[in-house]
Formats: structure tokens, sequence, C-alpha cells
């Protein structure tokens, strides 16, 4: 492997990479917004022009929402086949007053780039890209076949992408998928997940009354939807931070003592940490440490509340209507399907007559949990030691890549490496989310490494 | 009295006055929203125009936020003064979808005028305006001294009358009060309400994380503000509806024997009600009727909640902050200030550590029951049976009126005379609020007696 030299081309070429990577963040392309879907499309012919530049053929496929690309690199006969998969949409960016500086005009501030989808996936998404490029104009040609899958909608759960694989099964075939959408264990502490929590995200919708009323004549005889609300809200958690809901740990597979002794020996700077979030202490679930609830344990979590009057000063109202955004992180071997079923029926057991409840599912996720002893699990643990200057540290983690068990379920897929470039405190989803920029240079050279390990 | 004349004149009136009142609800007066200034000070120039062309004089008295008009009759030497109170702001008129016309935009339907303000209070006040005309009109002269004070902050909790009931003591001086700004008993039975309830509303803030974080990577170690918030907003209330905070009901005086019977003969369709309110079943404190628990018995209401993502789709974080309106109804001889003490020390003591809590008031009323026999309580009855054509019932009710206690405490006023003109079903505070074309009718007839009666 020419290694020195594309490593030096990319350390000659980051200048110009930071700057395609800024135009690539402002594009406000938030797939849950409808009034951002020209954003979206812009974003997706984007990336597919950048693929093309490096000589891969491809195109957008259109889904029922938001395109797909899928682009192909010129065939290496006999050479394992990489497919690497990110997403070129963000989360929505509010709230807005929170951003030092706009979601979409993405800033450089001591070393760290700024902007919505800075972390979460463009910037980790990019590296692979640049590191095709490098590797072509170093050495003229790629180790191995890669297939470049992206696609605009995981932040909405990727509800059209289940259907593409299935249509495209034969064309994604590969050796092993590389998906860098996460972070690294601690601060320049390159990780390899093993492991991610699934989700099960659901939204509630309480009606009392037909119409807001005065709370003078009619408080005291009506029941208040907010009421109705914040009473089964509270009973989603026992006085312990446990989730409440019967049968929620039926399935739940312990963690091993190996397993938690590797978790122990995790570096966590807990006064750091309490300090980046501005939190004077933690919570959770009883006998686990923080890296386990946060990461190896199943909980639950409201993600919004609404209902009656917000605004500047006093609206004596019964509201008519309230609700919520409730959603659940699991683990192996809970299903979304079954936590959904626990939890309607629970929490409809928990509303009063009188009152009506409506629930919508709006997002799902497998946990998983996938074997770290595999050849590609081998070549990625070489290539991040090439790339970053050090050995990698297994993990799992808090968050879901639903499309991990669509690789697995429709692909076949089980060598699924989860490399991700970020730092702990990027911010994904928050408001100044950002990238370092070393790290995106780390993350360029341990892709391009990465070719070559597989090629051996 | 020439009483049949004056009734006809009115009568022949109507559609002229109900014009007039077109103009005065189309004018959006929100006063809390301060977007709104210019149109509150636009409604209380259009109220001292009308009672300068009933040959009244006044002027608007400018507060910290929205005028006060004064405007005084004519003397009449030797007879009693009546003291005409209203307000020209509106509540906001949200959740605007809900309006079948909008709310600036009064429109009417089957007799019925549809506008935010319509009964509350803009039409009820404007009855007094439309008789003193049409005495005027009929007779030349009033037969007693008319004050009319129109505030422009009702809705906000009059944060600026009580110093201008201080520094206007002694032009104010008037033998009774007169409000209309509620409704009859039932439809076509009209009452003079002698209890209102009190008001304690406050707003709670509750911050935990410095930014909203994505509940992937920090569910299960981070309070999370909109679960501690349901948490205290469950404890408010007990399972059998009462409120739950300690001390709550220490101060309440409890409801005589009498009062209870006649209440228990209030006519009350419970089934119209219900269809009306649009729910299948009433909740409340046990062991008291719908009648006592809307109208004599103190209660607590949830009036909005707020806090994280409520979009369209699916934003997996745990927000920053939350927050709610909370507001307390009360009885004699409970006070806002021991209820907001009562209230804050309990729910601090809620809040778990890690996580901030803020207070804020937003509105007190203490709460009032007035004496019965007094003559112009005399006179008041006899003006509604003329007006209505039958007598009125006495009532309690569940709203406040915060002036009233300005009234008696800085005018040493007892004489309040609480008179609706609204009907129970107008839907002051709520959408398509609306105010019976009749009852304006009959309103206008009722003050237009009241003056006479006050003069014998």
């Amino acid at each position: 492997m020419p290694r020195d030299r594309i490593f030096s081309f990319t350390q000659d070429h980051m200048q110009a990479f930071t700057q395609e990577l800024i135009q690539f963040l402002s594009i406000p392309s938030v797939s849950t917004l409808s009034e951002h879907t020209g954003d979206v499309l812009n974003a997706a012919q984007w990336v597919l022009d950048q693929l093309k530049r490096c000589g891969m053929s491809g195109k957008l496929y259109p889904t029922q929402r938001h395109p797909v690309v899928l682009a192909r690199s010129p065939e290496v006969s006999g050479a394992p086949v990489l497919l690497i998969y990110g997403h070129y949409d963000v989360q929505p960016p509010d709230p807005l007053e929170e951003w030092q500086t706009p979601p979409f005009s993405p800033d450089i501030r001591q070393g760290f780039i700024y902007a919505r989808g800075a972390t979460d996936d463009k910037g980790q998404l990019f590296t692979y890209i640049k590191a095709i490029e490098s590797v072509l104009e170093v050495s003229g040609k790629l180790p191995i076949n890669i297939i470049v899958l992206v696609e605009g909608e995981e932040e909405i759960g990727s509800p059209n992408l289940e259907r593409f694989l299935i249509e495209h099964r034969e064309e994604l075939r590969a050796d092993a998928v590389a998906i860098s959408d996460g972070a690294q264990l601690a601060h320049q502490i390159p990780a390899i997940t093993y492991g991610l929590r699934g989700l099960c995200y659901l939204q509630i919708d309480i009606r009392g009354p037909r119409f807001d009323l005065h709370s003078g004549g009619f408080g005291g005889i009506v029941h208040n939807p907010a009421q109705v609300l914040s009473n089964i809200l509270q009973r989603l958690k026992n006085p312990d931070d446990t989730v409440a809901i019967p049968g929620f740990y039926d399935e739940v597979i312990g963690l091993e003592q190996w397993e938690r002794e590797e978790m122990a020996d995790s570096p966590l700077d807990v006064e750091a940490l309490k300090n980046y979030l501005g939190v004077s202490e933690f919570t959770g679930e009883p006998g686990y440490s923080l890296v386990e609830r946060s990461s190896a344990r199943p909980t639950l979590d409201i993600n919004g509340i609404w209902g009656g009057f917000s605004g500047e000063g006093a609206k004596t109202i019964i509201p008519a209507k309230a609700g919520a955004k409730v959603s659940m992180r699991l683990v192996p071997n809970q299903t979304p399907q079954k936590i959904e079923a626990l939890f309607t029926r629970y929490v409809k057991g928990l509303c009063p007559p009188g009152v009506s409840i409506e629930f919508s599912g709006l997002h799902h996720a497998e946990p998983v949990v996938v074997n770290r002893n595999t050849p590609s699990m081998l070549a990625a643990e070489k290539a991040i030691e090439a790339g970053f200057g050090q050995r990698p540290r297994f993990k799992r983690e808090g968050g879901s890549i639903p499309v991990v068990n669509l690789f697995r379920k429709h692909l076949n897929q089980e060598n699924i490496l989860l490399l991700g470039w970020g730092s702990p405190d990027d911010g994904p989803h928050s408001p100044n989310e950002r990238f370092n920029l070393e790290d995106f240079a780390r993350g360029i050279r341990s892709a391009a490494a990465l070719f070559y390990e597989m090629s051996k």
C-alpha cells in the first residue's frame, strides 16, 4: 500500500476537502420537514456528483420521498467488495436561537466545523469519498470494489430503504459494510462499535373537550388532557428510574461479566461530561454504570410535550388536547413491535374514561450486537490503527442505526463495520453540532487504509 | 320611567347597535400580546368616542401598559351614583385553526354574533353604552349619575388598575358598581352572581442539560426535564381529583346547607352540557355536585405544557427544558399569596437534584362572596325582571373578576352587582366565542331599567 504517499496527499489537500465539506453542509437537507424537500434532493445530487468525479458510475433512485444515491467503482476482478453506507439528510436544527452561528452556514472555530450534519452524518460520510479520491489520485486505481449507498431518510427512520435493499439485493452483494455515523470512545481514542440500541418511537395524542374551555367555568368538572397526559407520562417510569411498562425488561439479554469489565475499563471523565452537559448529577437504572446505562441497557425518554397555552402571560383555559413524543431505546432481544404493543396496552389502561387517546408509531429500529471476530473486523482494526495512530477499542452505542438490521435481514450481511470518526461531544441532533477537522482527516486516512487492508 | 318607550326605541335600533358592536369586535385588542398594543389603544379610543357621543365627559388615562377609559355623565344633583365597570381587552384567539370564521371578523349566524370578545366583555359592556344612549334619546336625560370605567388589562390580571383606583378614589365614589362580564344561570334564566372564585396562576420552568441532547447517547443517564415536569404535574392532583398540595384546603369555608339546596335546585341539563363540551363524562371532587365543583369549590388546572420537539415526525432528543402554566381557582378564605407559597414549596420538594426550577406568578385574584340583601341588589333584581321578563336567580361563578376585590379594598365598595348578560355556552376564552343578539337586547333593556330602579 502506498500508504505514506496517500496520507501525505490527504494532508496536503485538507483545505480543499474542508471547503467541499462546507458546501455539503450548507444544504439544509432536513428530511422530516416537507418544506425542505428540494434541499434534500440537492444534497443527493451533490453527493452523486462527487462520486462521479471519482470515476464511479451511479445514479439517484427515486423513492416515495427522498432519493437513494447508489454508485459503484470500476470493477477490480477477484477483489473483495466493500459497501459503504451513509446518509445525506439531517435532523431539524431547532431550537435555532441556541446556535452560535446559523446551522446551515458552516463556521470553523478552533479546529472544529460547526453546522447541522457536521458529524451526523455528512462529515463522516464525506471521509470515504475523499479517501476514494485520494487513493485514485495517488495510485490511479482502487485496490477493492466499492459500492457507495447514501440515503436521505435516515433521520426519519429510513421508511423506503428496506424496499430499495430488497429490489437491489443482487447489486448490493458485498463482503462487508462500513458505516461511519458515530463517535470514538473518547477524545482520540478510536473505537469500533459492536452493539447498537434499538428504538421504538411513539406519539400520544390525547383529546378531551371539543375545544379549549375557560378554566373558571369548567375547572373542577372536566378531565384536563394536559393533566391526563402528565399522569400517564409520570407512570412510564418508576421512582428508581427504571421503565414501569409491565413486561418491558422481559426479553432483555443481560450483560456478560467480560463485557461489564471491558465497559468498566472505558476511559470516561465523569466531571468533564457533567460540565459539557451542564448537569450537576446523573440519574438512571440502579446497579449499572454510566457506560452501561447509556449504551447497553434499555431506557425511555420523553422527546417532546405540548398542549394548551404556551405564549407570553396568562391564558386561563383547559386545553382541548395535549400530546407527547416518547421513545424507548432497546437492547437484544427486545423488539420494537412487542414494546409498542406493551406500551400502548399499558398507556390505554391509564387513560380515564371521557378522554380519547391515539397512538402513532413514528420510528422503529431493532437493537443489534455483531460478531467481533471476522476478517473484515480485523481489517478495520488495522486500518484505524494506521489512520488514528492507535488501536481501536470496542464499544456498544446508545443510539440506533436502523439500517444495520436491514442489511442483516435483506442482504444477509453480518460483517457490519461501525467505525465512528466523530467525538463524543460533537452534539449530533443538538444546537452547535460540530466535527473536529482532525477527526475528518483521521477518518479519511482510516478509510483509505481500510480499502488496502481489505484487499490483502 | 318611560320604560315602554325606551324598550321600543332599543328594539327599533338593534340593527344599528349590532353594526357598532361589529366595529368594536373587529379591533384585535389582545392585551397579553405586545404586538397588539396599538390595537388595544384603538379599542380604548373607540370606547371613549362612544361615551362622548352620549354627552359624557372623560378621557384616556395612560398606565404603564394599556390605558383606562374613565367618563362621567352630567351631574344629576341628589341622585345616586352608579359606577359601571367593563374591559375592552380580550384573550388571545388561538388556536386559530378552530375558528369557523376569523376571530376579529365578527360573523352573525342564527342569532349569534361570533368573535373574540363577543361575550367577554365587549358585547356585555356595550349594553350599558347603548342603554345610556337610548335613555338620552327617549327622555333627554339620565335619572342617575353614571361613571363608566373601562380598562384594557382585565385579561392579564389588571396589573395597573389598583394604582388607578387608589389615585382616583374620590372621583369613583358610587352607591354601587355594576359589572356584566359573566353569564346567566342557563338559557334565558337570568341570574345575579354573588360569589366568584379567586385565581392563583403560576408558570413553572424546568431546566436540565445545557442543550437538547441525543436521546440515543444520553438516554438513561440524564434527568429529562419533560419527565420531571410530568412527575410534578401528576403529583398536583390526588387520584380522586382533589388537589394534592398540602394545606390547599385548610382555609376553605365550606358550603352552607341552604346554599347547597339552592345550588341543587339550579336548572342544569347535564346531557346537553356534555354534548356541548364534547365529553362523555365529568370528573371532579367527590361529594360535591357539578354546580358546586364548578363554582364554589377550589380546583387546579394545567393551562399549558411545553418542552422538546412537537413538530412533524420524530426527533430523538432529551429536551433541555420544559414548562407549564398551572392555575388554581380559589374560594373564601383562601388567598393567592398563601396558595402560591404552598404550591412553590411543595413543587420545589418534588424537583430532583440536578434539575433547576423557576416559578413566575402570572395572575392573582382573591375569591369573593358578596351580601345579597342591599337596596342596589334589589334594584338590580327588578331591572333584570323588566329586561328579561323574569326574576333572576342567585348564583356563584367559577371564574374570577379580580377587580371586584380592588373595588372592595380601595373604594370600600361592597355593593357590587354582577349581572351576567351572556349565556353559559358563549365560549369565552374559547374558539368561536359568541354572544346571543337577544341577550344583547335584554342586557340593554335591563341596564336602562337599572338606571331607573336605582333612582327610586
